[in-house]
């Protein structure tokens, strides 16, 4: 069997390929050469203030890891490889100074056998090049336009330019038996009607050898559910079997996301195991189709195209996708583990996401992302790392493209959770360029329809009938969501944003205390997105001047952000309930975004870095609850002796009837409860929507402040919901 | 050298493919199966009358052509191929009654070497399956929506149902020196800034030899440009030069169609020629750009995808493409020849025709229409044979779809003409309902990528921003062309019909006597699409109505067919000068259609079978010229008092400047000519419109008739316009 051996790495710079560093540091593998080097040094927090400014120089210079091998224990018929899982970005190994392996791309694994080369005492060393920048000015995500290397690190409006570099995923010394399993992959084809599945396991060895290779599938209870063996002849094995009514995978809020275990054995001529590799499978159909109608738009002539499909049918059952825009969890992927995920996607579960877009300008996530999304049942939307450049196809850079997007579909194309592939962020709008001919993208259709030809495939979002942003609780022409909202009919609103502030004790932790209140740009407060974070709106993601025109002037931190918490909260229930309201055309709401890479000031996300809920995550929780009543709501202020009109609604997204019902309408304003009206709801068929009757109140005089229209399901209170509005006399 | 030897054959039909035909007649190769049965029993030709009908059984037998081959008269070192360019559509060869061949798709040629299975009496058999077809129900395209036959075939709303049988491409036996060669292509690589070129040819040998290939570039002029030679000691050759600053190939109206000659020769060891094959080069770079302003659209929050990008760059050059959808200028394309092709293109350069679809309906066309599209500078945009239909991604289909589309991208990247791929006709409309998830499609681009990967490649006709349709003079809510389309903003119309009757005399040629006038449903103009052609107007293509709404009733065939031609012609006028006063977003005007397979009573064919124009021929011609003066007219009847205020343009699609120039407006009622206006224009700059002034002029008490708009330029009257109207008292 085989025996893991680990490294010790030290790191340094040199500001030359040939010049060896003068002075190294203990290094942590995997990790990023920046932490190694700022942990050594005793640098202050790169999360903290400004500090992550003294990073910068850092993606200029070559990083060199170095580690002494020692004498191998290898028995008879043993190899020793060196095993990496991953290098940002551009690198070369060398053995006492000769190149033994170089590579670009930070996505394709590699193994290098070392038996004939390692006796002991060798230097090993990987040598990491400085940050790849196609051009010099200007000095932000364009410079990532001819590499695989997320867009994100060279600066975003959430994530400051910090470009990790260094090995930044499993790397060690395996002794392996000569025959071992180099390769190993279990995929099926459902029957349409999905009655059974066809499995085929592919087997490949290191060496044929005369024993044999056994195959087992193992049903969600454990229990053997197929055993195939075949003579291990070969150096690629297929074995085959048949599964009938296979348990199936449920996306999140539809069933239980049930997984079968695979497993593949080698076996010697005596029996004695050699190799062993395991995998899971979640049975599913996934496709992309039309919503009721849509073959029917458009209208008249001259008639263009219809909109391209976006609604998510897996197991033939058409499910509303609720989620969000899923970005790096941390600025150094190097230091990503299962318990950076776990949490983050224990939450999004729990706040009823089905569906995670993870965007083109982050990485693609490790193996234990998707572990947990396939025990979660999270559906994954994977984007390649494209996202607003135009990407142009240059040889090197599709060569590039081509080896890291084929690494990346071999990898994750048995995953049960993954619906779709995506070629990138937004590469159809006038700030990327790129176009449904551009060679890049034309590249990526053809790797995912050569090696996964049934899961759907987006060239970029937002296509036809879909829609991003506004990333805005009021536009700048004065329109709020509210009005915005229901005037939209697209197909897809997959990424919108409502900013809001952290809380206030997270922020002290990070923005000094003389910077702390007021807050102003050009402080730590701008470091961590407060202000000038997009070009959208200047004082983004803070607006003050958003919060100062509904609240007034707030005189502490504390009522400042409070402030902002309820804005962000009421503009995401009332993006996601309008999305939910316009289903069937409409089949998903993915808000921007999840969650963020470090401790930001103010931001779109709902969930504070590593992985804290803001106020937001338990509204967009209470939004997308898969039954609730809902109200859509004109506007954000209301007036004494206006007339208060809210419209309302029942929507489930479940595949159950929701149940006749009374729905109380009631009004919190000035510390009194006005009752509004009731509405005998006939209940609501499965995965549809009831409109219900609009409100019709004059607003009597009372103190200026905040209202809660409150809505009460007297069957079922776990349907009830509240929005919180202003006030005015 | 080469030595051709064409065959007898003779064909019959049996109801299975295992039982031989009862009888026997000469086939015509290439041809048809149904020409070569019907001419051999005497029956009456297929475009008169119903006659078509007669040949409906004949898609459901089995065919099979027999000639016996004579004994070969073989050199030493030579050898003997039969060599097919194309058989329509299923088909097995046998030799002696032993299969040697099997192949479905008509677009795949293949050659078998005969040598050591011909001495001399064999029986050369190719037996031909019925047509495909998917579905017993309906009758019509649907059937064709597992194969890669031309949908038209099985019935459209200009073409009977008539599915051609048979070897439809040159067939023919070939004595070889045993090293000939097989393949030779050459491709070039330009400059960014078409300064020169980098070639490569390609031979590929049936095997090596101890002699030499030589490769010869000439230039237009004849002379010597490059030579290159190389060993033939391989099987596969590559030679390379470079040209610097090559004569480019320019579509029409931008100069001159420039091709140079690639000559590859093959030598044995003594010098003497072996074997030869020469293709002809046109230097020039393709590419769709967006139009000015494109990538600010759209505009605001929630935003979509801005268009994908249509406009038609040659050398650099934004070319704005006018021209016409081609379809199969015969029901039975084996009798096609380049005499067939040759007239029509000729009549579509000197309409000023730079472009045409080649609509995925049909069959992809001989080579002889790619020599003429090449040597006229007519850009072809090819699409696959998908038209109309779901292309369900089944193995097989995708197996043939694969195997045919490969053969066509690899024999037509060379040509200069070739601009444009596209997947097929209207796929992304409800009556198709494919999309760009279709594996289908997704395939089609993976292979043009794959093997012409600089070539654009479009999905299907119409795409997000552009338009099809419609196909009516006068639309059923009462809108005419001349209120919908300058409503219209579209990236390019690339289907727009106005029908219209063909000539009368042309019409007595295939509709009987007694069924002539008036024109009734039920009777051959029914068969020959005067009604119930299109489902979208029952009374299409003659539309009587229509006419009748705008001239009152017709007494006479005669009349009735010249009304119905003002109409077609002042439709046609119409939309392709709004298309083109809506350039630089408008990138190209593309006429449903240019030419039929049959004679039509009526279509929206410019040009009747063979190769007759029509008046609208000549509207069309008006209106493409490069420079004109143009109205804007905003309805087509008018009456005494009304104000009549179209509005002047000046129409510029070539790059030279238009010079200062005075247009007057005269309209010509009641046999007057009345002066309406002067316009002082400034001239227009290079591939630019300029609007002008609007007439309002009340018009007088007069008889009711054709009243028409006369635009004249005083300095150069190539420039002059005329618009035909009605005038109503």
């Amino acid at each position: 069997m085989m025996r893991r051996i680990e490294l010790k790495w030290t790191v340094g710079y040199s500001h030359s390929e040939d010049v060896p560093p003068e002075k190294r540091v203990p290094a942590s593998v995997p990790g990023a050469v920046q932490l190694d080097w700022a942990r050594a040094e005793g640098w202050g927090d790169y999360t903290y203030a400004d500090n992550w400014k003294d990073y910068l120089w850092m993606e200029d210079v070559y990083w060199s890891y170095e580690t002494v091998l020692e004498k191998p224990d290898l028995g008879q018929d043993e190899r020793l490889f060196f095993v990496c899982r991953g290098v940002d970005y551009r690198f070369k190994v060398k053995l006492n100074g000769l190149v033994i392996y170089d590579q670009e791309g930070m996505f394709t694994p590699f193994e290098i056998d070392l038996t004939e080369k390692a006796a002991g005492g060798e230097r090993l060393e990987v040598l990491v090049f400085p940050a790849p920048k196609s051009v010099v000015e200007p000095v932000n995500q364009v410079q990532a336009n001819q590499c695989c290397k997320p867009a994100v690190s060279y600066g975003w409006d959430w994530h400051p330019r910090l470009i990790p570099l260094g090995i930044w995923d499993e790397t060690y010394l395996e002794v392996r038996p000569s025959s071992h399993i180099k390769d190993y992959e279990a995929l099926y084809a459902m029957d349409g009607d999905l009655s059974g599945a066809d499995l085929k396991a592919v087997v490949c060895l290191s060496k044929e050898t005369d024993g044999k290779v056994v195959w087992k599938l193992y049903d969600p209870n454990g229990a053997q559910a197929a055993v195939r063996e075949a003579p291990a002849s070969a150096c690629r094995i297929e074995l085959e079997c048949r599964v009938e009514k296979p348990e199936l995978w449920w996306p999140n809020g539809h069933g239980e996301p049930v997984l079968y275990r695979s497993v593949a054995e080698l076996f010697d001529r005596k029996g004695k195991l050699l190799d062993k590799k395991e995998s899971r499978i979640g049975f599913r159909t996934v496709r992309l189709v039309m919503y009721p109608g849509g073959w029917r738009e458009p209208e008249g002539y001259p008639k263009t195209r219809s909109n391209p499909p976006i609604t998510m049918e897996v197991n033939g059952r058409q499910i509303f996708c609720k989620g969000s825009n899923w970005v790096n969890p941390e600025i150094f992927p190097g230091i990503i583990t299962e318990d950076t995920y776990r949490p983050l996607l224990k939450l999004a579960r729990e706040a009823h996401m089905n569906l995670l877009r993870v965007w083109g300008g982050g990485i693609v996530n490790k193996d234990s992302f998707f572990d947990l999304c396939d025990e979660m049942g999270i559906m994954v939307w994977q984007e390649f790392p494209l996202a607003c450049n135009n990407y142009l196809g240059t040889p090197a850079y599709l060569k590039v493209l081509d080896q890291e997007s084929r690494s990346i579909i071999k990898r994750l194309r048995s995953r049960a959770s993954l619906v779709l592939w995506c070629g990138g962020n937004e590469l159809f709008n006038g700030w990327s360029r790129m176009t449904d001919q551009s060679p890049a993208l034309r590249l990526l259709n053809r790797n995912c329809f050569d090696l996964d030809p049934t899961r759907p495939f987006l060239m970029t979002s937002p296509l036809m009938g879909m829609a991003h942003g506004n990333y805005l609780f009021r536009y700048h022409n004065g329109e709020e969501v509210f009005q915005v909202m229901p005037k939209a009919s697209f197909t897809a609103y997959t990424e919108f944003g409502s900013p809001g502030p952290s809380p206030a004790d997270y922020i002290r932790k990070f923005i000094p205390e003389d910077q702390l209140f007021p807050p102003k740009p050009g402080t730590a407060w701008e470091s961590h997105h407060a202000f000038r974070a997009w070009a959208g709106a200047k004082n983004s993601w803070l607006l003050p001047e958003v919060i100062e025109y509904y609240f007034g002037p707030s005189n502490s931190l504390e009522e400042l952000v409070e402030r902002g918490q309820i804005l962000q909260c009421e503009g995401y229930k009332c993006i996601f309930e309008e999305a939910r309201r316009q289903k069937p055309k409409c089949a998903m709401a993915l808000n921007w975004c999840y969650n963020e890479p470090w401790p930001t000031a103010a931001n779109n996300s709902l969930v504070s870095w590593p992985h804290s809920p803001k106020p937001a995550y338990y509204a967009v929780k209470a939004s997308c609850r898969p039954v609730l009543a809902s109200a859509r709501i004109p506007k954000f202020v209301w007036k004494s002796q206006e007339i208060f009109n809210p419209e309302l609604w029942l929507l489930n997204d479940s595949y159950e009837r929701v149940p006749v019902g009374c729905i109380e309408a009631w009004l919190e304003l000035d510390g009194k409860e006005i009752f509004l009206l009731a509405w005998d709801s006939p209940g609501v068929e499965p995965n549809s929507n009831l409109a219900g009757p609009f409100i019709r109140f004059r607003l009597p005089e009372a103190e200026s402040g905040l209202m809660v229209l409150k809505l009460r399901n007297l069957q079922d209170p776990a349907m009830d919901s509240e929005y919180v509005l202003l006030y005015r006399r």
